[in-house]
């Protein structure tokens, strides 16, 4: 498969090379918590055993953190087992999809059925990809099933307010419209506590709500994520179509511990605010790019002349750097590339070539 | 969740209790390999990278062991996510299981949509829960489009045969009908190598064999399982349909090694041929049970009087024995019950408590 930007992996193979910086793949460079390795030798034998079905320990504590009860949570294998399920249990015939955006949303509707009927809700560049109510107030007309939107979005790294996605939800509510809101990346929002519509105290019975703990905690390899859906029906009808154990023991136990590292989380919080302001600073600076800000640990670019992003991601494979060409994105087109942001020693040799490509292209 | 007879988690946090000799999990007693455990510490930064979305070196090593192309190799987060997988790709109207088996099967097809037929083929307790071809043949005319067959199956502990199986495939090519084998426990078999039908001369175009790491290799909380497909067609659906990086990287590693853990093996194939005899002739000493040979790691039986099954398992408990009360498997009563073969030691303590419990009942 290789329609995720990065795959690292056929890289390596194709070109018979062992290493890479990855920025294609957005992860907090603090990587895995120091604690959790201790925890996962110490628990080992856990894997012996089936995981417990009902994943009740971290069931209990995600729904403490968010406020709401057990019953409204289900955890999957990494976020995209809950947009696989959630497309299941909801079946719909007709969908928006806010876009560009995270291509797992069309993978999903469209392992469902042939007949799906996917409409795109463009977010204009023009507009800096920022979301147009007033257009989405006309779309609605049209009567869809399930409206999805990736909030903060990937690629764009632009974040809907709560008063905002609470517009949405209050138009989908309206027209009994089922509302998708992946919030895997929110958590690298600042105060995004206050910002999420899980805390929207509008009716919620159409929002579903995914989250991940695989960006943040820098545990991607051992897929974890989350469901918060508030219709009594609609939980018990994922409870029923759902695989069992379908996370894993070690994932679960890293869970329950990370979820209370408040010490990476805030260590998380203060670099992610600094830094994402200086790569908008500093890729700001090289004028054959027009950078789009962004709230979270991936920033968004197009290339004004010079050379197509393809040939940029070619160029820094050669100092050992890989980016995600964003060409394939709906939308988007072959001038686009999104980087993920580090560390700043990571983060200057990444400008740095950045630099160089392009000065060198001038001459 | 509560559907899969030993969730020792609830039982746990119902009866304040911290541990339990589970004799209701089906899981390889000699427990995680011993140099696995090392191999993980080694690699835990591995988390920090999602997966190998092709899984390439794993599934080249599983290709080559069952001497088919990487093309056939499918992974999935356990057996049964293949079980949902396949049956999903394959959207089937009209469905025959042979049962009494795995209740996976089942939901898997239900969660798919409301209509689908679901018919059960009928394996006789009168026969000894062996599959009749005859009645097969004839059961086939009513033109399905998937037949579902666990083998070795669970509970029972029968296993079909290459030429039985062979037999099975032959009428599902002439009527065209799509044939799931589920192998999760054949490595337990005798010469199983031998005896699977992945190794047929006979047209594979719609045979789908689904096999597990989990249970010979004791790593259940891993979760690890592969399908063996042979249709070009329905093996690029299968691709287009299939959730991303569901194999988490801590399972990729594990499978690629203890496939290759001979002396692992080697020991686990000399304890079951062993063991499985003596649980088969001691537990048929106790005059109050029906016993039903078994081919691999667990041990159907049932109660010819005294007491149900839901009963039994209520004395094991007091003795911190964990059994499987067998009576919600279809086509199955009250009376039945599975037992989980481990080591001598366990299983001759499981055993005198056994005895003890229907002694003292008869008194």
């Amino acid at each position: 498969m290789d329609f995720h930007g990065g795959n690292i992996y056929k890289i390596f193979r194709e070109r018979k090379i062992k290493n890479i910086l990855d920025y294609s793949s957005n992860i907090n460079p603090f990587g895995i918590p120091e604690n959790l390795k201790k925890l996962i030798l110490e628990n080992l034998e856990t894997l012996e055993k089936y995981p417990d079905p009902d994943y009740f320990e971290l069931r209990k504590k995600i729904a403490k953190k968010n406020g709401v009860h057990l019953e409204n949570i289900i955890l999957g294998n990494g976020a995209t087992e809950i947009i696989f399920l959630i497309t299941k249990v909801l079946n719909p015939k007709k969908v928006l999809i806010a876009a560009p955006t995270f291509g797992e949303y069309e993978r999903a509707v469209k392992s469902l059925q042939d007949d799906i009927a996917i409409q795109y809700f463009k977010l204009e560049e023009k507009e800096n990809f920022k979301f147009n109510q007033k257009k989405f107030e006309m779309e609605m007309e049209k009567n869809y099933d399930l409206v999805i939107i990736c909030n903060p979005n990937n690629p764009t790294g632009k974040f809907l307010q709560r008063d905002e996605m609470e517009k949405i939800l209050e138009k989908c509510n309206k027209k009994n419209t089922k509302l998708l809101v992946d919030e895997a990346f929110i958590e690298f929002v600042e105060n995004w506590k206050e910002k999420t519509i899980a805390q929207t105290k509008i009716d919620k019975k159409n929002l579903f709500i995914i989250r991940a703990f695989t960006k943040f905690f820098a545990i991607p390899g051992l897929r974890l994520g989350y469901g918060i859906f508030f219709d009594k029906e609609d939980i018990f009808k994922v409870n029923a179509k759902k695989e069992p154990w379908s996370v894993n023991s070690l994932a679960e136990i890293a869970g329950t511990y990370v979820i209370d590292d408040l010490e990476y989380i805030k260590k998380t919080e203060n670099w992610i605010q600094l830094e994402k302001k200086y790569m908008f600073e500093q890729l700001s600076k090289i004028k054959e790019l027009e950078v789009f800000e962004t709230e979270v640990n991936f920033i968004l670019a197009k290339i004004k002349k010079g050379m197509n992003s393809k040939k940029l991601q070619e160029k820094m494979l050669e100092h050992g750097i890989l980016i995600r060409d964003a060409s394939n994105f709906i939308f988007l087109n072959k001038n686009f590339f999104r980087l993920a942001i580090k560390d700043r020693r990571n983060n200057d040799f990444v400008l740095e070539k950045l630099s160089l490509i392009f000065s060198f292209e001038k001459k």
